[in-house]
């Protein structure tokens, strides 16, 4: 797996769905040829189409199926790119991303979040409650796939990821660095209650397993949200996102009140 | 579509996947027979198996290409059961549910949402936040599939979905009943500022399209999101999850206050 994912690190990779290829376009990402389904012409095929020419990208017209081959989906919507492969961020950037905009570092850790549609719609979700960058462990992680890249309509291309060998080992140095770090965790306090200002993480597990021991161990609080039924979890991603924008709403109070 | 899914009311479907599975047994939802793949024993099979047992479900040894044959999914998790149905409930239903529990009426309703998998994750994030019933339209919304079950984790068991012919008449019917109805749009007012109590429905449409116009036209205050990075929309289940437990959050603060 790592090797795999090292590899694609220097190398090139598919992109499609409208909403993919458009924001990997929009966001200067070198790509090298459009494969685009005779025919399909509504939504953005428009701009994607006048983004090519603009940076030279070479358009190749196909039929579905060849698109459909290529890429080993059927939900290329009509756009395929051929693009630089995806590259992994390194802590710093994450910082100094937080720095630019003058804000207080917050960051999403994702433990062991094996689906790749989960993960995507976690990255789709940070990236606009506004999180500076996202962490995921070497191993038992997906890959920024295309089926991650897809999930994530675009955002893999704006949002820096870095790929660290052991979380509770980077856990550890963000909290020297005065990251203040939230789990969620079914056993943890109210998340209503909490005062959520300055830096900080959010850590999620998978769906079945949850947080992993250490991981748990680590974190600064453990936050629940109340099942108010029968059903005793939520999907990876929603939980991220209630939680995230729970953070966001709560840094931006303080950011308001100048605390 | 809609003859199919009213001949569905009144016959047998599959139910698979061990979560969705288990809560059909747990709901006590009528069921035939149980096809188990040889050698599957981890996680829930143990008690798949015991509530079969006690609930007379005749279970059949099968290998894992049958069960994926009978389903036409991978998905199963060597668990496949015949069950009767999915019935859906009548809007009275939600209301006697929210009287049941003594609390001011919450629904979902879902405008146009055709993935069956954007409806199972609200669903199954509706029946977390304590929503009473989720109402959908006859026509173009995804109807209550295998899919939609797997999806909703087993919460389409315990949520009751009411199907109407006219969204928009509904939410008429709603109003003249004191529900006031928040609808999720880009361009609604902050989400944050609003004070949420009493009968509530919030209204959800699909990521590409939104609220249809009438719908729309018809909501008493239109929420947003704020987006704070390049990304302009959330996947509809997270933006439903993430204003409904605001929107409980809220309901309860107004609860424990005695408002």
């Amino acid at each position: 797996m790592q090797n795999q994912s090292e590899a694609r690190e220097t190398a090139q990779e598919w992109v499609f769905g409208r909403n993919a290829v458009l924001e990997a376009l929009k966001s200067g990402r070198a790509a090298d040829t459009l494969f685009w389904a005779r025919g399909e012409t509504g939504g953005s095929v428009g701009a994607i189409l006048a983004l090519c020419r603009e940076q030279g990208v070479v358009v190749k017209e196909a039929d579905r199926r060849k698109l459909q081959r290529l890429c080993g989906s059927e939900a290329h919507q009509g756009v395929l790119l051929l693009a630089a492969a995806h590259a992994y961020a390194a802590l710093e950037d994450i910082f100094a991303l937080a720095e630019l905009r003058g804000e207080p570092p917050f960051l999403l850790l994702c433990d062991e979040i094996e689906d790749p549609h989960n993960l995507g719609a976690m990255l789709r979700t940070a990236e606009a409650a506004g999180v500076h960058g996202v962490i995921v462990p070497k191993r038992r992680c997906a890959p920024l796939s295309m089926a991650v890249s897809k999930a994530s309509a675009g955002a893999v291309e704006y949002i820096p990821v870095a790929r660290v060998s052991n979380l509770s080992q980077t856990m550890e140095e963000l909290k020297r660095r005065g990251v203040w770090i939230y789990g969620a965790d079914m056993q943890g306090l109210p998340y209503c209650g909490q005062r959520m200002q300055g830096a900080c993480a959010l850590v999620i597990g998978s769906e079945g397993k949850g947080l992993g021991r250490l991981v748990k161990e680590r974190c600064d609080v453990l936050l629940s949200l109340p099942m108010r039924g029968k059903i005793t979890s939520l999907n990876a991603s929603v939980a991220a996102g209630i939680l995230l924008f729970e953070i966001a709403k709560g840094r931006q109070a303080a950011d308001m009140s100048g605390s």
